[in-house]
């Protein structure tokens, strides 16, 4: 047997044992449920994306090209398939969308043939693009919203010098994809999601505004804003929805994460929140309800985070870091939460819309002081001691 | 049987399991002792604190206010038992105080039933309270020192702006508790620490002037100040007794970790050291002596940190931090050292009075320079060849 017959066999083994383990739910706080194993690794990227197979050219079948990590996925079911569009990330930091396909949403995860070959823009191409939103729009399109970054060619002496904007895309079938015009609008903009549905017979967006590329400066919070026309998307006013807030879970950074889920008592969205500590930033998800007929009104914030790392998760290429940008629901009210974790891997948790409504209305609020914390432990104790004798 | 009942069976019985999870010293370098398990972990604060145990309120059994972590804690002996003030940290990131006890001091530590309501300062609420340090006072109060955190609102735009000033309170049973104003001083103070006897009549306090509220600028160090009336203490003149130094283990920050022991060679002292590095801050122990007769005079000062993280102390919410400022010495001569690793979880570790003093006046003061560190092993080693053949 040739090193070439080794390696294959053993690269194979290998890649097939890992995308067909079967994932183990780990039971937790009774709001979420987290699994035992990620559901898309870098090494789950097919083999043949990264070897060069010709026993001529690869005597030692070596790889060829490096993923580094499968990180910040869009979400959603197709066919009755549960499908993630991932940011692969290769061993060059350069991020591009892939498409995996689960037959139930927890493990058995396999990359379609290729990944997505976005379309560039004329004269203007994109240096680096992540963290996609899917949106299947009642126009009948689905949209990829994602951030689109290049050099600042202002500072041309600042390598690090950089813009993040809003790129827009649309398909129908996840293969082929139509690149439109960058949003237009005012400021940087990371994160910003596409409403599924028509507001005022407009397109709505959540938004980040942002001073610059890495800082929220004085500004930020959550935003949300009307655009005509998705071909060329020009953003109007932004009022925001879901602002930062000293000495909060989302005291430096805050942003939407995937659309909201429209439920009976209101829609539903999942975000995430980022503070400063000594080792860097820190960040974690959260959950808040809009109201149905105005999705820009907030009526339900629980305090303080949804999820944080946990274990292995605080560990990758950016510590401390959970991240979603894609979730599923179920006909049967079954919701597929899809996080990265460290900007390395990604994971899943399962809820239903049910459990995660009830969260929302029940947790109590913020209280933004010390005191107002213990005094939400002292009711709970207070309501708990006839049950507790 | 409902899933209220078998999840409050669940989460119960997962309780009671790490509660009374015996300990297991791990023997390392002679000077201490570390332990397997952490003392006190979030998932040890009692379950009738985070659920509602009413089954038609919470059909769930979801978990209503989470707990994301306990660490820096204050530690004493009261009524033969081992009690530790541990600074308890919400999923909302406010932290409060709750007392923990065991009969042992290594493991089998439990919350008591209610965390501790501190009383606020009227028309000046703080945001956030950590880091007490417990000192039973020859006047025959226990005092808690503490940081005590509010927004910065000379920088109303910036949501990050914070002052930190030295909160007091004192009590007799750590239940009751009689806050007193905070300490007035010239600038921000994180890491006061009272003296437990006076000193020319007067309170004596180690401090740790800083120009803002991380920077500890030009200045720093631990200092030392004496102070009149703690019921409206106003601190006198500051000296610093323990400087920072260029390529330390404490070039960046220090202060001072709970009140020194009192031994029979001198004041034996336990502090933080922080320097940076590319990942942020790096927290350490290091350790050393001040004289009996004037206790702001260092006496030994054993070169580099006492106590590192290692393993999964490296990982948590603050990476790369062990941080103490609890500890409690026995009659016997045995000292329980309570830290915490990177701002997550409390642990053990044990020692005597006889291998402390030991460590501090036998281990070579720090030379500075990379030659003077060669030259001390060498001296180590010339000593040592004689016992080696």
């Amino acid at each position: 047997m040739t090193t070439f017959e080794r390696r294959k066999a053993l690269i194979e083994t290998r890649y097939e044992e890992l995308v067909t383990r079967a994932n183990i739910p780990l039971e937790g706080n009774g709001i979420y449920t987290r699994y035992a194993h990620p559901v898309i690794t870098a090494d789950m990227v097919p083999p043949f994306w990264k070897y060069d197979y010709d026993p001529e050219r690869n005597p030692y079948f070596m790889e060829r090209i490096g993923v580094n990590a499968t990180l910040n996925s869009g979400a959603m079911k197709i066919d009755g398939k549960y499908v993630l569009v991932v940011r692969v990330e290769g061993m060059d930091r350069k991020s591009f969308f892939a498409v995996a396909e689960s037959p139930n949403g927890i493990d058995n995860f396999r990359f379609r043939e290729r990944p997505i070959t976005m379309p560039d823009i004329d004269g203007n191409p994109t240096t680096n693009i992540y963290d996609m939103r899917l949106t299947q729009h009642e126009d009948g399109w689905i949209y990829g919203l994602f951030c689109a970054e290049r050099h600042d060619d202002a500072h041309p002496g600042d390598l690090s010098a950089a813009t993040a904007a809003c790129g827009i895309a649309r398909t129908k079938d996840l293969v082929t994809w139509e690149r439109l015009p960058d949003l237009k609008c005012t400021s940087q903009q990371r994160n910003v999601v596409l409403h599924p549905e028509f507001v005022d017979s407009k397109y709505a967006l959540y938004t980040r505004p942002q001073d610059g590329f890495i800082d929220t400066g004085s500004g930020g919070g959550i935003g949300w804003g009307l655009v005509d026309d998705m071909t060329n998307a020009v953003l109007g006013p932004e009022t925001i929805i879901d602002p930062r807030y000293y000495h909060t879970i989302k005291e430096v950074k805050n942003g939407e994460g995937p659309h909201p889920i429209k439920t009976p008592k209101g829609w539903l969205h999942l975000a995430h929140g980022v503070r400063a500590c000594a080792s860097g930033l820190r960040y974690v998800l959260y959950m808040y309800m809009t109201s149905l007929e105005k999705p820009w009104e907030k009526i339900a914030s629980p305090g303080g985070y949804f999820m944080a790392p946990v274990g292995e998760e605080y560990i990758g290429d950016v510590m401390n870091v959970v991240f979603s940008n894609g979730w599923i629901a179920d006909e049967d009210g079954k919701v597929f939460i899809y996080y990265a974790s460290s900007d390395t891997r990604m994971h899943v948790a399962t809820s239903t819309i049910d459990q995660l409504v009830d969260y929302c209305f029940n947790t109590p609020q913020d209280g933004l002081f010390t005191g107002k914390s213990v005094e939400a432990i002292n009711r709970l104790i207070d309501g708990n001691l006839p049950f507790l004798k």
